[in-house]
């Protein structure tokens, strides 16, 4: 099965916005071994869209356009998308109802037009926003076509597009579901090897795993599908169990969350409170924790002790120690993690210190060397990473290996 | 000038990074009054390459196209390239030499690869990377190739291709120049008038001037080109100094750098330490400023304050005060950066307290309300704004604020 991506928008083909959506979709199907051929981008031009689009339904079996569906004079993908399938435009009652719910005023003939669709096509509904998408098939070819806002845009691919596209794939109705496991601290490439073996397809079951990794972090994606839901749900359970099994305590939790999220709510379902003490990831850590909503439950306390007297008079790190063992030490991530613990009263606690470059390395400190230790009132741990890459990058990771080490210390806690 | 990319790389075309190096292609292009019709996403395969290739140079003028050209088995493009243009590929002793410098060890055949290019195009050097460039013509048509990294890519693009292509709609050899300021708290609009008049183009020399927003802070280029260099110095001095006129305490600064580059500078420049007290924000202003190589220079520390209770303790809040007007006020604002510049002995400070949502709002305080303070020893400011999107809308938008108040409390002072 062949598909390509068409992105239309002004916005995207002058690079005022990133095209973020077309990436989405392509690691969605790239989960059910389906790939993307081809993404083209393309601006607010009817006569480009409809160049576009007729080209892209020649070569692919599926197309998935988005954007271009609001009520303004630049939205014009319906227009084309009728004069690409050599049909009229019509306005939909449904499409009416849905447009009319999501507005609180008297609707202007501008607002409905996004009620209109191609003669044949299908409306397909939009909880999240104004604009219904369209589902439309030109010699045997499909083209889905759904809104550019990246939130209603994803909740449609997913919740309706793909299923159809897959199903479509297995040539039959089936069931098939979806679970989500977090893992950090071992490398892809052994998750790979720990999780060999569990994919399969037979007997009309399918079963397919997917791996993406971001700074240290790899999100597993365990997809089953299978002839009822009773197959589905018995493969989801088996698999899962064996998941977990075999990745023990790399394991941090089941959803697709992202470390933050995990350690934020192993603590709040603990009735646990946690602080932070930052020096190289300066905010990074803390910012990510109140990403989180609902954070405030736990959270006390950030401090950016940036300084070495901040860290002194703020964490009451002792000054001997920043002397003899220098700042960037395990002794001083221990002292700082112990110390904003004590100071903020909270039970958990994470602490960091390292050169996040580009200066500031030397021959026995080199850049990319990072202390990170995480306190509770059963005592203390310190890890030592030393990484490659740029600012950011060093960064990043550290904050992905503090909020590990803070879910971990979460889940050594007995619940209060 | 018809103008069109490929972006290739099977990492793009299956979603596992976002394709960046087009938006920022086009965004340069967009400065200078070019426009992208169209990008094209694919990914390592030869036939796709050549298809895509032949397409785009039979409807553009410039086609731009990033990525294949290192060492690896699926590094297509050269190859694509010579089959496209139906020429053979040829080792070039300029790139030899020049892959050769970047390696430490013995070349392989497989390093030698990148010093390949088809016959009749040029060499374009990567001072950067190990592969250079390639320049080719197809019936009048032509195609830039560059390395898919994107600090590689945005250094060949800027440096050489878009001069080259800039040069090439003027049809004259000439001079050119850009430079950059910064301007917050005025809405772009307002911008647009006030820089109204100073975008020109008679005699030879044209003046191009492009504005770009992001969460309330509007980066202008000033873009000169004319006949001889002594023109454009001439050119750019009188409008810069016309633009700083016009714009006058908006003004953040000249260069290409963001709010908190400019914050960190002004405190660096005159001496001046900093402290960050933030709630809604969550470390957000902090992480921002250390993400300024050389910022330990001026800042002492950043509390995420994020309780009452360690606004009290670590700021010294009155208790009173949150009691009386709720933590979200300007009371507490102001008493937040009062008493952190206090706490940490930093000349200047700044502090954030709001609502980010999604939960949390009444209708007294609604989410989006944030109370933003700076201070020094000169006293203190307070800014109360209101603000709609989601909550990472929010706290974008607040850092800005506080990264731009933070500045001027900077630029207020004398240096020490």
């Amino acid at each position: 099965m062949r598909i390509e991506i068409l992105a239309t928008g002004d916005e995207l083909r002058l690079g005022e916005i990133v095209d973020t959506n077309s990436a989405y979709m392509s690691r969605l199907l790239c989960a059910e071994r389906l790939e993307v051929s081809r993404t083209t981008v393309i601006g607010d031009d009817r006569a480009e869209l409809v160049s576009a689009m007729t080209s892209s339904l020649a070569r692919a079996d599926v197309v998935l356009l988005t954007g271009g569906l609001g009520p303004t004079d630049d939205d014009l993908t319906r227009e084309a998308l009728a004069e690409t399938l050599s049909v009229e435009l019509e306005t939909r009652p449904e499409a009416t109802a849905a447009v009319s719910a999501r507005y609180r005023r008297p609707l202007t003939e501008r607002d409905l037009r996004q009620a209109q669709a191609p003669v044949g096509s299908k409306i397909i509904d939009n909880p999240w926003g104004t604009a219904p998408g369209i589902r439309a098939e030109k010699d045997g070819r499909i083209i889905y076509v759904m809104p550019g806002v990246p939130h209603e845009m994803y909740r449609m691919f997913s919740d309706t597009v793909l299923p159809e596209i897959v199903r479509m794939r297995l040539g039959e109705t089936g069931a098939s579901a979806l679970r989500h496991f977090v893992v950090h601290g071992v490398p892809e490439s052994q998750i790979a090897n720990r999780l060999s073996g569990l994919a399969s397809s037979s007997d009309g079951c399918e079963i397919l795993i997917g791996t993406r990794v971001r700074f240290g972090t790899i999100a597993i994606r365990l997809s089953v599908r299978a002839r009822t839901s009773e197959d589905v749900q018995h493969a989801l359970s088996d698999v899962s169990s064996e998941i977990r099994k075999r990745l023990g305590d790399a394991m941090c939790g089941e959803g697709d969350h992202d470390l933050a999220w995990f350690a934020a709510h192993a603590a709040l379902e603990r009735g646990l409170t946690i602080a932070v003490a930052e020096s190289c990831t300066g905010g990074a850590i803390t910012s990510r924790l109140v990403g989180v909503s609902g954070v405030s439950g736990a959270l006390v306390e950030g401090v950016v002790a940036y300084s070495n007297e901040a860290k002194v008079r703020r964490l009451g790190v002792d000054a001997r120690l920043i002397e003899e063992h220098g700042a960037v030490s395990a002794e001083v991530a221990r002292a700082m993690a112990e110390g904003i613990r004590t100071e903020s009263g909270a039970h958990l606690s994470v602490a960091t210190t390292g050169i996040a470059g580009p200066g500031g390395g030397s021959d026995e400190k080199p850049v990319g060397l990072v202390y990170l230790a995480s306190a509770s009132a059963a005592g203390s741990d310190v890890v030592e990473q030393n990484m490659r890459g740029d600012r950011n990058t060093v960064v990043e990771r550290s904050t992905e290996t503090a909020l590990w080490l803070l879910l971990r210390e979460a889940l050594r806690q007995e619940a209060r």
